[in-house]
């Protein structure tokens, strides 16, 4: 039997792409998990294999009633739910970036109130500083920090808003000794992931044959994409070992082009666009960002265990089988617009 | 005809020591005021010259439906509400200091979605680098940037919100073009503040006749002790002028030394304590700060017009006029630990 039984747990944002694995997870180690979501992005059918198993309340996370509710009875809380998208959402809504200060901060308030034992707040590679990211330098946690001049200096207001959810709750952490920890997922990918982030971004426009096939920037940029059940393996393992708010990275130590990425794309697929359009004119975001996993490694005994060849595969397999190719054809440019 | 007249204007945190000075000064010029407050640590009593003027909403900020109720009919909003207090308290509620995030966040959704014209913040100093306060060197607002690595430096947790309620708020300027200003007060101090912060600490235990009398640190950190109807005009002068966002210091040039202070406060109370206690193991924050008063005057034509001597003898005088001594003698810990 698993530590995780009969355990009380709170997914926020549970009906994501990583949030429905991660509660895939905790039900399969025997947790009784409550899922609280507004469904702005997430989707009720991610849950579909799940969902007679836990509850799901819907709701706005930033309304503290709300929140109230959602943290009531609760053991350990999985914080992901955040008003999130892809690079370009990122960079034309700082706004609405910036109300993930508010919802973080609600929902720490009213699980201290609740009495909450521990809580696991899902933070990002966007927290680390954006100039260390134009080389190829691993990122290490300790590359961040709030106690020397230039510790903190992260990518757009998301970053900086994620920063803040890691510097609040370690807050909660000392205030109120609330075994806190956070986990700093790098660039995931997998099965219901959809089409503003950059692999099923990808697949979408293979999938419905674009020609020329439109790539943002050169394609040299690099992401260490990670698979999304090691992202929630790391989650776990992060709520299972850390108490004292230590943040650690998950994510690859691999440098991968986005080129690389469409040519496993376009091979899996056996079709190959004619043409390939580079559009320079995109926000790409950093040039280069891997992590660091040897923290991971010390404290979780983490290590990815998937490779990119696996994970695009299932990913690939999961997109064509879900998705209508007409329906993507006629739909592409919605798709990758919508967050 | 002042520019305020039937302006509908909402001041958060408005029954604060300095939201009650801003309501007065609006009143006066016409505006019709709201003021919303939860009055934990603002009072009801300190709005008492305007009470029939004006209208007041008791509630919790945090909570959205609250703060829709309260930006409902407003063109312009001052944001003063905040969890705030002594550098004492700063230190040793992190996450009390960390809710201000949902604060501000919370507000300024609510505000922009009830179609709030204009929004000024009440920021604070303690956004600046604390490393360049060890030394002599006024703050100017360029030393805090987002567009450069070490630019973001905060003041411990009180401070880093305060950033973030700058840069959110930069945020729904950017995003919704709302019209938006931003306030950095220095020390205020003035009639009504609160035994928690340093002047009226000192007249407390002056008044209370404390002998050892105890002065946090060795006394000579340095504040620019700013008026309270200073401040308030900057805040007013900020909103008329300023609608990009462009942060403005509000504080005197001056660095004043806590023991400076402590003698004026003697020689108007005509007491003297036999003996000086410095109590070097207190939080006493940074050790020199003082403003750089350039782009207040060249943005709001503003310059402070209170002298220290004018602005200690009107808060000493309406200090000892609303405390009885007695009681101040008998609660001197409380009234100096509370917030
Ligand atoms: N996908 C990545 O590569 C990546 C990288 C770093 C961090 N993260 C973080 O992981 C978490 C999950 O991200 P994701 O990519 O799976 O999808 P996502 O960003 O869509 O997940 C957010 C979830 O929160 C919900 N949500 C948003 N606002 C809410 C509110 N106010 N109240 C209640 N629910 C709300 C959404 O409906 C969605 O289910 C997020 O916190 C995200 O920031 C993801
Ligand atoms: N006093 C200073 O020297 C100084 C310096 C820099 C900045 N400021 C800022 O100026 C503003 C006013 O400060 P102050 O010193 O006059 O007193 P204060 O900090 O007590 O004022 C805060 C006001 O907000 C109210 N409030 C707090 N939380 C609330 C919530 N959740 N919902 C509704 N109302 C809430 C309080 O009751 C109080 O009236 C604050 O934003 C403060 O951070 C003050």
């Amino acid at each position: 039997m698993s530590g995780w039984s009969g355990e009380r747990v709170l997914v926020t944002g549970g009906a994501s792409f990583i949030g429905s694995h991660l509660v895939e997870d905790l039900v399969a180690e025997g947790a009784d998990v409550r899922v609280a979501d507004d469904l702005s992005s997430g989707e009720p059918e991610n849950l579909a294999a799940v969902d007679d198993e836990i509850e799901i309340v819907e709701g706005n996370l930033k309304r503290m009633s709300f929140a109230e509710t959602a943290t009531e009875n609760i053991d350990t809380v999985f914080h992901l739910a955040a008003d999130h998208g892809g690079r370009g959402y990122i960079s034309n809504y700082p706004a609405n970036c910036a109300t993930n200060m508010a919802l973080d901060n609600v929902v720490y308030e009213a699980a201290a109130q609740n009495g909450v034992e521990r809580i696991t707040f899902a933070s990002s590679a966007c927290t680390y500083p954006t100039d260390i990211q134009q080389e190829k330098q691993r990122l290490s946690e300790d590359m961040v920090s709030f106690d020397e001049r230039g510790g903190a200096y992260a990518d757009e207001v998301y970053g900086w808003a994620k920063l803040m959810g890691e510097r609040s709750l370690r807050a909660y952490h000392e205030q109120y000794d609330i075994d806190a920890s956070m986990v700093r997922i790098f660039t995931a990918y997998g099965p219901r992931e959809n089409e503003t982030h950059a692999i099923v971004a990808l697949m979408a426009k293979a999938y419905a044959e674009q020609d020329p096939y439109q790539i943002w920037g050169d394609g040299e940029q690099t992401r260490n994409f990670t698979y999304v059940k090691d992202i929630t393996r790391a989650l776990r393992l992060a709520s299972e070992n850390i108490t004292d708010a230590t943040p650690v990275n998950a994510g690859i130590r691999d440098y991968i082009t986005i080129n690389e990425v469409a040519d496993a794309i376009f091979d899996r697929l056996d079709w190959h666009p004619d043409e390939i359009n580079h559009m320079t004119d995109k926000p790409v975001g950093v040039r280069h960002r891997a992590a660091d996993t040897t923290r991971a490694e010390e404290l979780l005994g983490w290590e990815p265990q998937y490779s990119l060849e696996e994970g695009i595969e299932a990913t690939l397999d999961w997109y064509v089988e879900n998705r209508n190719k007409e329906y993507v054809q006629e739909n592409l440019e919605t798709l990758l617009h919508e967050r």
